[in-house]
């Protein structure tokens, strides 16, 4: 990983000064770097050992591309926090934000091209169109209550689950792998990206901000219809509706709401159902890996799935 | 063309509904297709016959790369009119432009992958970044009185030629052209989009609405350090400071000031020398084409340079 570090920050410069200030300014504040690290494990539980070239610069794109979405994100949802600092658009202007969002994502194509994998590109290309395509449907459906859970099973498949997907599939790719390893990969990598999602959506309501890295209370504030907040309406129906259809279909908000849709979250049991679903997603997702050999590499892959979920708890 | 045109509707399309409306409001309105011209043309001035799979994929690619770059370009500038249209951003919001224009640079790349052609994908996603490094320097440098020539060129360099270069080089690299036809081409597409770029600023002073599909000022609207500006201001030292100064350095605005801006950019002379200047690199894109073997599409070229230039007179 240190080395796909030293490839993002040395890909990340530009003669343009504001492009690696706001780069790093994201890049620096860390994040768990997870989606890279799915790419570089995924190589090496397919068994490649020694120099895994390819594989470091996928690893480096799939950040970059990472990097772009959350940077195209914080304009779209407008919100104030990203990975525990400042959102870049609040310092250097939303249209900075979207500017540097393209040039990460050019990037990371050039990065692509150098590996000369063809395959691994196109995965990440059709990714990249599904998380957009992803943002969208959420965008349009963002503050809708009658959103069923197929609907937003579909919208963070798309625009989480896959780039996870793609990460671990690419990095399977990247190496040769055989047809089985590919195809376990990349479930493997959906179901994590969709675990992870789930117990993120759920941290929203049971977490504090500083695990978060963003405001704890975040989504409902800015209306979002996700499942804790899905179940939740559908547990209090007839009861709350006025409460939820004032917050979140009108969004009128005062700031003591959260602490009231908070107790109804949890009173409902609407956070350990989406807790619970999380869990499921992650055992698909180490089920996932049985048909590769075993290896350190499958283990810690394993224990991805277990954090996932657990860094809820 | 038509082959293009079935080829940019078709994979414009995405079951998230706002994604077609959207392109379709900016690709439907059609513009010129000038750039996925310039690929097809170069591929068949290179001398490909028949069938030119590759380049027609790669002429739709590039078209939605530049789509993506109009609708961030829209949010970015927040203008109000785009190919004679209503902007995307103003019907369907800034979050819906930011999205859909990621979804078509992922598309744009889907279609080069198709073509399985790395070194003109490779072309492409270069130039997709060199674009958005030069409109972050427009950004930066967007209400600088103190722009010199040479920066300025620079800047539409970046985030109008190169596109026009990657363009023609990408046509020619599609249908394996030799070197020398590679390597004039590019310069041919540079200069083209240099010419056409300072005819457009020139435009901005000299042409009216109908014949711009942008409203005629919008430059100087936005405040923009546009070339015919930068030289009035030259020309105009001493006499028009104050007017400069508040108009473009603070802002600050009055509906009659396009008027007299627009006199001053005529009057000095800086319109006619703007275009001067679009006419001489018009001129050394004709002489770059002078490797290739003479051939109808070779003359359709350079007619194209011409009409880069007079479109503006």
């Amino acid at each position: 990983m240190r080395a796909v570090d030293a490839l993002i920050l040395a890909r990340m410069q530009s003669d343009v000064p504001v492009i690696p200030m706001l780069a790093e300014h994201l890049i620096a504040a860390g994040g768990k770097r997870l989606r890279p690290m799915l790419t570089v494990a995924a190589a090496r539980a397919c068994g490649a050992t020694g120099a895994i070239d390819a594989p470091l610069k996928l690893a480096a794109a799939v950040e970059f591309i990472h990097t772009a979405t959350l940077l195209h994100d914080d304009v779209v949802d407008t919100s104030d926090l990203r990975r525990g600092k400042v959102a870049a658009h609040l310092i250097w202007g939303a249209p900075s934000s979207v500017l540097v969002g393209d040039f990460l994502f050019a990037r990371a194509f050039e990065l692509m091209v150098e590996t000369d994998q063809m395959r691994a590109l196109g995965i990440l290309a059709k990714a990249s169109g599904v998380i957009s395509e992803g943002e969208v449907l959420q965008l349009t459906r963002a503050h809708d209550l009658n959103l069923d859970r197929d609907t937003y099973l579909q919208i963070i498949s798309a625009k989480t689950a896959e780039l996870f997907a793609a990460a671990a599939e690419a990095g399977a790719v990247g190496v040769g792998a055989d047809e089985a390893a590919v195809t376990a990969l990349r479930a493997y990598g959906l179901n994590l990206g969709l675990a992870f999602q789930l117990a993120d959506d759920a941290l929203d309501y049971g977490g504090a901000s500083e695990t978060l890295g963003k405001n704890a209370g975040d989504d409902f504030n800015e209306g979002k219809a996700t499942l804790p907040l899905l179940l939740a309406v559908a547990r209090t129906r007839g009861r709350e509706d006025a409460f939820w259809d004032r917050t979140i279909s009108k969004g009128q908000r005062t700031p003591d709401d959260f602490r009231r849709a908070r107790e109804l979250v949890i009173g409902t049991g609407a956070l350990g159902a989406t807790l619970d679903t999380a869990g499921e997603f992650a055992d698909l997702a180490k089920a996932a890996l049985s048909v590769l050999p075993p290896s350190d590499w499958r283990d810690a892959l394993e224990s991805l799935a277990d954090f996932a979920v657990s860094r809820a708890a």
